[in-house]
């Protein structure tokens, strides 16, 4: 089967504002496609009440989810990716987006065989 | 944060028709959700060209993806789910429901302090 690059992080003391934003994570998840190559093919997102938003991106190289705990300031952030560009850098990408600090949890490649 | 319980299992030798079944993988995630007592609040799926599919629940409780390789028999199943029940039960329903095999890639629980 295909060579999946699994991605798990944490981003912590982002900006509560930034992680309330579901536009900004919508568009977040749309620059990181971009800068892995990647195809998008449907996004879903939920708002939840009275704070916290999850949204998910369906791609034709696996899928990319966050989800956000404005309590804490942190936003775990996972990309599961076929394509051939590195997968840290979505982290990057959303570190600098959301002002916070990344902390790779998981970093691990899935079949290939 | 949310104390995430992480499950990444394939399973291999599965029936290839069911592999290519959108709406039986779509079945397999509503099952997964009330087997964990998960909230589902939308599922996108996507069926490849000649062969494969993917498909991503968005729960209140992070989330679910199934992507197909039916090219090799298998099926890479993800559940993170910030519920209580173990998820592993959910690579036991998807190996009963495609007559396959699973493999435990990952089981992590992150977050929780």
């Amino acid at each position: 089967m295909a060579r999946i690059q699994a991605i798990i992080g944490l981003i912590k003391d982002c900006n509560v504002e930034k992680l309330e934003n579901i536009e900004l994570m919508e568009e977040a998840i749309e620059k990181a496609g971009k800068l892995m190559d990647l195809t998008l093919l449907e996004t879903v997102s939920h708002k939840f009440s009275p704070s916290g938003l999850t949204a998910v991106a369906l791609l034709a190289e696996s899928h990319i989810a966050v989800h956000t705990y404005p309590e804490d300031n942190s936003i775990f952030v996972e990309v599961m990716s076929c394509g051939r560009g590195d997968a840290k850098k979505v982290l990057e990408l959303m570190e600098n987006m959301l002002d916070g600090k990344a902390e790779i949890v998981l970093d691990k490649i899935i079949g290939g065989e």
